[in-house]
């Protein structure tokens, strides 16, 4: 059995609900929010402030040079950030088998040869059906907040990994979760992860 | 149950032998070598060449540049094959269910909401393994063979398609062959068009 699972997801895809179902199949901890608590702590910032820079990227050039700030001035908050995030998740894979949602964990993990890298996305307009019917997201603009999002999580992952985010040999298994359903990508990696050698 | 599924695949991933077992397992025509035969009648081309200009695309620019080979004359020879190709794939799928390996069937059936769409990748370093011992590759150099062969591939495709070869989105279901193993990619694939409305 491959031992660590990274679920890397689009918003509204339900990666998160994907990533905590097989956990609990398989009776080991799911790691999602206890990663930005644990960055947190040890960094000082606001569990807010650590989830909102995990999808930022630093300032663009163009705003660099509007404002001068073209100069290296040491590391960003998000690069201080992205440190602490990865000595974090690589201690939560040395506790034994998991599950990862999101963070990069399939990059920051990279160099074991336990993990499973799995990618969920899913169709637009489910994914916006899905954010207001599960998280009871109130947005006039699901669909325009979805894509925002999978931008900023896309240029996020470009940036501290230098790979495309969603291509799919990146990952061992990408499943369309509008076309599959839930519950039966659950099945699906079960079977994957305890049939892995 | 989805009635047509199309396998799109890295050269060396094993993905002509998940679509012929995939089509046995769910008592279906697997389509692979028959798109070329009749392609090839309906052209006129030698099989060979149709399969060859399966994987092509035009002249670069700077052969034209360097041919003076600016000007349009008409669709060559790679167009042709294209439409023809598309033809014989869309009235393949209209026989009924089946099973449909490479030709960028599914884009050509883009528009049927009776597709279920795979990708079928793998290791490079497994694929050059996979080349010379099931097929008897002979070259001294399989990875850069490998290699090659995928670029023509994604080259061919995004030429015809305008997107982007092996981007997880394009499909429902992207499964490394390598890391998963032919017959429970298989099993996989049969459990999910079984379920998928």
């Amino acid at each position: 059995m491959k031992k660590i699972i990274t679920i890397s997801r689009e918003f509204g895809s339900g990666g998160r609900t994907i990533g905590k179902h097989l956990a609990e199949e398989l009776g080991v901890p799911c790691y999602d929010s206890e990663i930005i608590e644990k960055v947190a702590i040890e960094s000082g910032f606001a569990e807010e402030y650590v989830q909102e820079k995990g999808e930022h990227t630093h300032p663009s050039l163009l705003y660099s040079l509007f404002t001068n700030r073209t100069i290296y001035t040491g590391p960003t908050n998000e690069d201080k950030i992205w440190i602490i995030q990865c000595k974090v998740i690589k201690e939560l894979a040395e506790k034994g088998p998991c599950v990862i949602v999101g963070r990069c964990a399939d990059y920051i993990l990279r160099n074991r040869d336990d993990v499973m890298k799995v990618f969920i996305y899913g169709d637009v307009e489910a994914r916006a059906k899905r954010i207001v019917e599960v998280y009871g997201e109130k947005d006039d603009a699901p669909v325009k907040r979805i894509k925002d999002k999978d931008k900023r999580r896309a240029a996020y992952y470009q940036h501290y990994t230098d790979m495309n985010w969603g291509a799919s040999r990146n990952y061992h298994v990408c499943l369309d979760s509008s076309f599959i359903g839930i519950d039966e990508c659950v099945k699906i990696l079960k079977d994957i992860a305890l049939n892995a050698d």
